[in-house]
This record gives C-alpha cells, sequence and structure tokens, in this order.
C-alpha cells in the first residue's frame, strides 16, 4: 500500500514535469516553415527531446528500483522528494538553455542533472540500507557502473560549458546513451528472481 | 505491479496532455459573443475538439492492448515511452494548426499523427513478438485494418495540405471516424477470452 | 482492472483540470492589497471556489456511480470521455466569467455546466443500461431528483443572464448547494449493500 | 477501493500542484548568470524550496493519516477537497511572496498556510471521529504537538510580516523544519501495528 502509493506520487510528479516542458516550445506567430526555426524552436525542440529521455530513464530506473524494494521509511519518502525537487527543475534548465545555447544555461542544465544523480544516489543508497546488503536490489545494482560514471560526466561538462557548450551537450547526450544501452543487466536479475 | 505502474504512468502522461491543450482556448480580451471568434475560437476549438478526440482513441486501443499484455520488457517501456513523445506533441500542433488554419501548420500537426501511429504500430509490434503469435492480444489484434490505413491517411493529408487544407482536415476526421466506430471487435475477444 | 484504469484516468484530467483553474488566479504585478482588486482578483477568485465545488461534486459522484458499477464496456469508456470533454471546458468558462462577470460569459459558463449534466446523465443512463434494471447503482440513483432539477436550472440561468447576471450566478450556486447538501442517501444505499 | 481512489486523486491533485508552482521560474531573458538575480529568480527559488518542502510535509501526511484509515465518508471526502482547496492556492502565494516579499504578499502566504493547517486539522478531526477514540490513527496523533504549534506560528506570522518579512518567513522555515524533522514517532506506531 505505502510503496503502492509513493510510486503512484513519483509517477505523477515526472508525468507532470515530462508534459509541462513541452508548454515551453510555444506555438508560432507565424505560419511559415521558416517560423518553426525564427523562434529557435529546433534548438528547443532537441533539448526537449534529451529531457524527455533523461527523464524517461528516471521513470525506469524509479520503477525498477522501487519494485525490488519491500519496505518504506520516513527517510525513504524524503529522499524520494529530494529527488523530485531536482527532477522538478529540468524543465526550467531545459528552457535557458533551448532559450540561449551559451554558457551559463548550459552549465545550469549539467548542475540539475549533477543534482538529480546526486539524490538518486543517496535515495539508492538509503533504500540499500534498509533493504539489507544480501537483498534483491543489492544484487540488481551490484557495482553501478553508470550511477558513478554519470555525476563525473556531469561534473565534467559544467566547467567545459564555459570553453565549448557543445562538448557538453556531447556529454549530455553521451550519459543519455550509456543509460539507453543496456539496462537488461538489472532486468534479468529482477526477471530470474521473479522466475526461480 | 510493473504492468500496473505502466498504465498509471501513461495514463498520467495522456490525462496532462489531454487537458494542457485546453489552455491554449485563451480567454477572450472582450466579453461580447463576437469576441469569442475574433480570437478564432471558434477554430481552436474545433482544433481542441479533433484532438481529443484523437487522444481519447489513443488511450482506449492503449488500454486494451495493455490490458491483454502479460510481461513487461524494457523494449516494451521505452516503445511507449516513445509512443508518448508523439502524443505530447499533438498540444503543440493543434496549437499551431488552431492560429494558422494553414498548409504548414495543418502539415505538421499530420506529422505528428503519423509520428504518434507509426510508434504505437512499433509498441504494438513488440508487445506482439514478446506474447507470441497464438497470444490473446494476437488474435484480438488480427489483421489490423485500421492500424494500416490510418498511417497511410496521414501520409496522405501531408502533402495535400499543401493543395488545400480543407482535405487534409477531412483526411483527419475520417481516421478519427473509423477509430471510434467499430472498436467492438477486440473488446469482443477479450471479453470472450474474460468469461470462458 | 479495466474499471481500476478508467477511474484512474478520469481522476488524473479531474485532478489536472481542477489545478489548472488555479492558473488562472495570475500572481498581481503589486505587492499592496488593493493589487489584488484591481486585477478583479476577488472576482475570480469567487468564480474559482465555484467551480472547485463544482469539479468536487462531479468527482465525488462520478466516484459513488464507478464504485457500484461492475461491467465497463466501449460506451462507456466514450461516453466517460464525453463528460470529461465538457469538464475541461470549466476553466475556460471560470477564466471568462472571473474576468468579465458579463452576459455572454455568464451564460457560457451555463452552457459548460448544462453540457457537463448531459454528459454524465447519458453516462449514468448507459451504466444503467448495462447493469440492468435491479442493480445496485439502479436503487441508488433511485428518482435521481438532483441529477433531473440540475439541468433545468442551468438551462434557466442561460437566458436569465442576459437579464441580469447575479440571478444566473445564484442559480450555480443553488445547484451547488443541492448537491452539496444529503449526498448521505446514495452512500447509505452502497454503505448497506457492503454490509450485507 | 473508495480509499484507493481518494488517495489516488489526493496524490494527482497534490503533484500537480507542487509541479505547477515551478512554472513561476520563468526562463531568464539573457543568457548571463545576473539574468538569474534581475528577474528576482534566487528569491522565487528560495520560495519555491519552502513551498515544496511544506506540499511535501502534506503529501506525507496525508499519506500517513490515510493509510491508518478504514472507512471513507461523505464528510471525509469534502474535507480532503477542503484541504487541497487551500493546497492548491499554495502556489499563487508562492509567486506573489517570490515577486515581491513585501508584508501583504508575505501575509497572504501565511493565511493559505494557517487555513490548509485548519483544513487538515477538521479532515483529522473528522476521520478520528469516524474511526473511534481507540483506533490506531488516535494512538498515532497521540498529543499533536505539532498539528497544535503550526497554526499558532502561522497565525503570529501574519501580523508580523507588516512589522518585519524576515521574521515571518522565519517563522514559515521554523514550521517546516519542526515537521521535517521527528515524522518517526507516527511511523514507529504504525510500524509496530503491522508487524505485531
Amino acid at each position: 500500500m505505502t510503496k503502492g502509493r509513493l510510486e503512484a506520487f513519483s509517477d505523477g510528479v515526472i508525468a507532470i514535469i515530462i508534459t509541462i516542458m513541452v508548454l515551453e516550445l510555444r506555438v508560432p506567430e507565424g505560419s511559415e516553415l521558416v517560423d518553426l526555426t525564427a523562434g529557435r524552436l529546433h534548438v528547443k525542440f532537441l533539448c526537449y527531446v534529451l529531457s524527455f529521455i533523461y527523464l524517461g530513464i528516471y521513470w525506469n530506473n524509479h520503477h525498477h528500483m522501487l519494485h525490488s524494494m519491500r519496505r518504506v521509511t520516513g527517510g525513504i519518502l524524503w529522499a524520494n522528494m529530494h529527488l523530485l525537487f531536482w527532477l522538478s527543475l529540468v524543465p526550467f534548465a531545459t528552457g535557458w538553455m533551448g532559450e540561449h545555447f551559451a554558457p551559463w544555461p548550459t552549465a545550469s542544465y549539467g548542475v540539475v542533472l549533477l543534482a538529480a544523480a546526486i539524490a538518486y544516489y543517496i535515495l539508492q543508497s538509503i533504500i540499500l540500507r534498509v533493504e539489507g546488503p544480501d537483498s534483491r536490489l543489492a544484487r540488481a545494482v551490484g557495482k553501478d557502473f553508470k550511477g558513478k560514471v554519470s555525476p563525473i560526466l556531469y561534473a565534467v561538462a559544467i566547467p567545459v560549458a564555459f570553453v565549448n557548450t557543445w562538448i557538453s551537450a556531447a556529454l549530455f547526450v553521451t550519459v543519455a546513451l550509456i543509460w539507453l544501452v543496456p539496462d537488461r543487466r538489472i532486468e534479468r536479475v529482477l526477471f530470474e528472481e521473479d522466475h526461480k
């Protein structure tokens, strides 16, 4: 019950964040193809795609993590709130970077992603402490290569934004690809558990 | 559990998309009947009705498809995200077409619908592969006449928009009607299964 | 399952509609008490309260109606969508009436409420037909005095708005009070059923 | 069932309120760090953080209260609606205080918090009356020190805003901290109950 409500609330917030971002894609003034690019809509669109994928990754991982969790504590509730807080700033950072693909907006996008990654890590650590080292989740997480490399890449992308915003953007895309590709490892562990 | 959360998340996103669209219907400046038409509100209203029906159809079909699904994989989660992505662009395309009933906005509406239809087809194919050819869903989908004819009509509507936007609009309405009418076939198969 | 998802989707849409309305209460320009009334915020606030209560009533009744429903058909899904469509227009009508407490906006508020009431009546009729005359819901609905008197009062309020908007507003408030007061009848029937 | 839907609806509304607030953080015009502070974005950000925490506390407490509730009545439904109504005004009050950290906006923030606290108290009282003095919830609530002290601090913060807005703000932060810290008491009672 408690766990179900935590999932439902998180789903609701992530679903709203993901959909609110699209409001930044304002309807253009004119009716020609050129009006789409005039308002930098193509840049905003690409930023929207990237953030949509990021939020999809977060939802996906959050889903798997909570699926294998068995007990909800007050600490977990607040660590989850903390994660949702940083995710709620993604539309703002996406909007700013879409409007101005410049050092500060790009760095701020990195800061929000970094903070969200740290919040996710904290949440995962608290759940792991509650579940114990022999738990299903502990085995599924394993060495957590992706969880460790992502914040490092974000942390690199932030100062790099002041040198070249494109390299920062490439780093953001890289992290997204790292997560998108081999999610199957956790899935396999869980699947095997479910069918033992 | 997993399936329930996938449904809940999709429901949330579709519910928000459908409701966010109404924000395009801005409160008119004046207080007379003429103020409704001055801001092209009647055109926007009709576009809103059409998109509301489309999203209703998607929700309805999505609901039936997931109802008969038994296993959730990472591929299904991402194919579902991909579908939600294109649906999230419906308010934008609706807003642009409502503001300017001109070739490019109308064509862009068609592009979004076409992409959503393809995303739906991909999701359905992945689920069918997981479920197998003898599954309940495979029988319910059958020859999938509607799923095949819709993208063709969208693909026709896109170039036609540059000739006559009204014909494009008529094609969009036609597809909506095709889906609205005889949804009972799938329902009957599922109902018979449930009561066997 | 199917019923649960219909409820969840309807809850989502109503929750979003109810919360989106508050966006019409724009933050005032200045920081004095007089800035609240300058932007007609007190009128908008009262309209918001009224619409919030209306949507609460709809959610409440919808909740009770679906609670006693046993089978979901395609007709029910679409009749429900139709109801949600009209409810989604409540924020628009509320916003217009709040901005201009004049004949046309007030009448349009009545039109939206009337259409929603008719949509609710259609949904109830379809459910009752599926459930049968001896069903739990049929007994709970009974003679449905409130369901019959509300559309009449809305229908009266629409032309009256062109004579005196205050009388229309009084009629809207009256209907809200009628529903707010003795909801316990249905509840009692359901409660007795549940504990038989 | 009924309880689940009440929770789902409340979750939906709170999730939307919490996320809508972030829309007040408008994307700045320029692309420099100074553009963040020019639009008073740092003040708005701090107000957002505070309100996010408040809504998190409400969700958390609401969650615990409903978890130990066993029966839903019409009175509970409406008392819950009343609470959601005041919570829905939090984004407005947050936005005004963020825009103008002046006496009236700060006092209005206090008024909304006070009204929400009273609404929460009413809801709790109604649930306690339904559940009875020996119920699980009654034991968990106990003397309800925090529930009693919060409205007093809000009531003090309102007039104080006209003397010094910073003292008011400090009081708001104090209440948030009171709730954040030792939520574990209720949790422990519930946990022990669950495992007896």
